[in-house]
This record gives C-alpha cells, sequence and structure tokens, in this order.
C-alpha cells in the first residue's frame, strides 16, 4: 500500500444493460466497468474496488459507494470523480468521493444503508419508465401496506424474508429502522431503512407489501410469516428494475454520500 | 370508406431509439412502428395515422393523439388497444382509444396541446434520467424565470421563438394559456399550454427560460425579444431528450385523452 491512498466514492448507475455489480467473466457489470475505468485513468495499473454491497442484475443505484487504494496518489478526491466520469459510459456516474483512512471499509463501516423500491400504479406502463419503475394495475389499499409497514418495523428475525434459504446457525435478525410507503404522482415508492438487509429482502419485502395492498394477504398474514421464520409461498420477490439503492451512510447522521 | 370506423388513440413513447414521429424510409418511427403494428393486427391491410402534430427525434410523448380509420371495423377501441400494445414494440404504448366522427381529424380538432420539458438540477445526472431529462448545473433564479414566463403568457407574436426562420405573412401569434415553473424533488419542469406552438418553440422557450435562471438574461431581454420578433442567439433551443407532449385536448375541459 505504501503511498496510495484510500477513497470512498459515491456512484449512480443505471441497472439495465449491466449483469449486476460483480465482476464476471465475459459480462458487463458495474464493478468491471469502474475497474476499467481506474485502470485507464491510471495508465494502466489495476486496482479492486470493493462495495457497500452487491446489486442484482437490472437494479439501480442512486448511491451506491466503493472504496479503493487509488494508483495513483497524486489525485486528489474530486480529480478521481472528474477523471473516471471522463472514461466511464453514461449508465454508471461518480457523484463523490473522499479520502478515507488506509483501514476504513466501504462495507463493513456502513452503518445505514437505504433502498427505494418505484412503483407507477396505472394500466399502461409510460413507456420511458419501463427499465425503472414496476406497473401495478390494482388498485392498493394504502392503509393495509401502511400497517404492515408498520409490524415490519423495528428489530425482527426476517429469515422468511430473505429469498434464499439460510443456514439455521445465520443470524437474520435486523433492525428496521425506517419501512414505508411515499405516494408519488403517478404511484407510489417503499423506502426501506436498515444497517442491513438479507438477500433480495427489499424486493421479497415489496413483492408482500402489494400483496398486502391488492388484499391477498392481510396484516395478520405478514405478522404471522414473520413469527414463523419460514419462506413461504405468501411472499414474493418484486422484479428487480424497481430498485435503487439510494444511499449508505458511515455515520449517524452522515450527509455526505448521497 | 364505407365500414370504417375512425378511432383516436392517445399513445405514449419513450423518443430514445426513433428518429421522431413521421415516417422516413430505413428509419425507426414512432409512425412507421404503429403503422406496421396496425398492418400485423388486420393481417395485412395498410392503414395510414394522423397525429396531433409531429415529434422530433428524442422527443418523448406521454399523450400524443393519432386517428384512423380502422381496416377491422369489427373491433372497438378498447380492442385496438390491446391488439396493438400485443404487437407494439415496449416503447410504444396505446394508452386509450375511442371512436369519433368520420370527419374528425386529431391535428385540426385539437384544441389544446401541453407540453412538459423536464431539467435535473445538479452536478452530475443521475444516469437512470439521461434520457428523459436535461441536466443544469447552475443554481438558477427561480424567480426571474417566474416573471419571464409571467411576460411570455397570453396571446402574443411568437416569431422569435420558432426555431426556424417563417415567412413574413406566416400567422405566428398564438395564445399561451400558460407558462409555468413546477419545481420537482430533483429539479424542474416547464408545463406549457396552447392551443398551437410553432416549431421547437418549447424547446426555444426552455432554453430561453434557462438563460434568465442563470441570469445571462434579463426579463426586459426577454420582452425585447418577443417584440421585436426576430430570433437572435439570445434564444437557444433546449435539447430534445426533457421534452414530453404531455396532452391533447378537443375540446374545453376534455379529460379523456391522458
Amino acid at each position: 500500500m505504501s503511498d496510495a491512498k484510500r477513497f470512498l466514492m459515491t456512484v449512480g448507475y443505471d441497472g439495465t444493460a449491466f449483469k449486476g455489480w460483480q465482476v464476471q467473466p465475459g459480462a458487463r457489470t458495474v464493478q468491471g466497468e469502474i475497474e476499467a475505468g481506474i485502470a485507464r485513468v491510471s495508465g494502466g495499473a489495476a486496482a479492486r474496488i470493493h462495495a457497500s454491497g452487491r446489486t442484482d442484475t437490472g437494479v439501480h443505484a442512486r448511491g451506491q459507494t466503493f472504496h479503493f487504494d487509488a494508483p495513483r496518489p497524486e489525485f486528489d478526491a474530486a480529480q478521481w470523480v472528474k477523471a473516471l466520469n471522463g472514461v466511464l459510459p453514461e449508465d454508471v456516474r461518480m457523484f463523490a468521493g473522499r479520502a478515507v483512512p488506509a483501514d476504513f471499509h466501504a462495507r463493513f463501516d456502513a452503518v445505514r444503508k437505504e433502498y427505494r423500491y418505484f412503483v407507477f400504479c396505472g394500466r399502461v406502463m409510460p413507456p420511458e419508465l419501463r427499465f425503472t419503475r414496476l406497473r401495478e394495475p390494482a388498485v392498493l389499499d394504502f392503509d393495509a401496506m401502511r400497517a404492515a409497514c408498520g409490524v415490519l418495523t423495528g428489530e425482527h428475525d426476517f429469515r422468511a424474508f430473505s429469498a434464499i434459504r439460510v443456514a439455521a446457525d445465520e443470524n437474520t435478525v435486523r433492525r428496521m429502522h425506517e419501512l414505508s410507503i411515499q405516494e408519488t404522482e403517478d404511484g407510489f415508492y417503499v423506502r426501506a431503512v436498515s444497517g442491513g438487509f438479507l438477500y433480495r429482502m427489499v424486493r421479497q419485502l415489496t413483492g408482500t407489501l402489494l400483496r398486502v395492498g391488492r388484499g391477498e394477504l392481510t396484516v395478520e398474514d405478514v405478522v404471522r410469516v414473520l413469527k414463523d421464520g419460514v419462506r413461504t409461498p405468501d411472499t414474493v420477490s418484486a422484479p428487480p428494475q424497481g430498485l435503487f439503492l439510494w444511499r449508505v451512510a458511515y455515520d449517524p447522521g452522515d450527509s455526505t454520500t448521497n
């Protein structure tokens, strides 16, 4: 590491044309594009980047973060933002950067993440929204959905809301600081804030809230699923395109990353 | 025409991958796709469609309208909506349709159009908005922009705001029912409502309002340009991607087209 400087970057991407975040051979990924961009800026010196967490194919970000040890120590954070935006494709953009200590880690030092899942309510999808919204044709019961958000807020074992089976000894208790329905001009979004999420948990929660809104599940059903702690066909994953990793915070009240 | 039925359809499109509305040889256009879709639905019978007006390359629509004489007289309007959405690509969608008299014309019978021009205010464009927003990095003076909207509202000769030179004897007087700045969470949109617009007029007005917001033009400059009635370098066209044809109305209070 010697004189390498570590930076924490905030990045946005349109996940439509990416096979998710993580580098994979033969696939276009966000991590792959950014690492190639860093190599280009630094004249070929490779650097590995470390995200706050992965995102799946088709999922977007407004405030994903990653750290890296910069191969050009003469560049400050603002120069890295500018240089990377100069070489990266338009579907990935650096919003900000800052220098961090050499032992800082974008994943392990994150204290809070916010996801937003956007839903368009209507019979026909406005074409320009098709890659960034789920369309919901039913008239939804927002009161019931808000009641369900209420019972899911706070500290719970969210095992039933992981999209994959997790080992019995894995800790699946998480504290949901906020789970809310925010109405918009043409629909709503689900706002989920927690110190940590299980795999596909926001998509599972959104799919479940939609079932509540349609009257297919009651709030009591949600309480039962949460208490039973077993994945059931009652909960379904909402598709990826409505989901945005909105913000990652590194200390209480931190507002520098978005 | 014999037993052909005429329908008025409301259509939305993502203009990104279209070379505008109007059919052109060798280019993908919205009109071309819809006419091909009608031919497909009707087993090869061609029909020409007639829009409320053309839109340029990259311009979107939430509520464009067109009429056509349907080659399958057994279909009602709802069946045409459904059948066309079944064969059209996802970047063009029928929102609604209704039967109209045989002498109805989507262009000549329109009494009012609404355009919206969307602007994201910030230093870096969120990637998922890059095809549907203009990005404006400057801090804008919304009060000055609203004052400029005020002097442009009402009946004026908008000759200076046509993007092309128009013949001296052409009537360029239009009544602007509303020209307003609507603030959003991350920027604003310009809302323009009139019985008729000159070529690229909304983009010219938006470009001019942005110059006012940045302090490059005063409201008095706008008054002078409007009165002189001559295109000057003071007015510039905003790029196409922020513009949406939002609604076309056919009689006062009509709300069926969007």
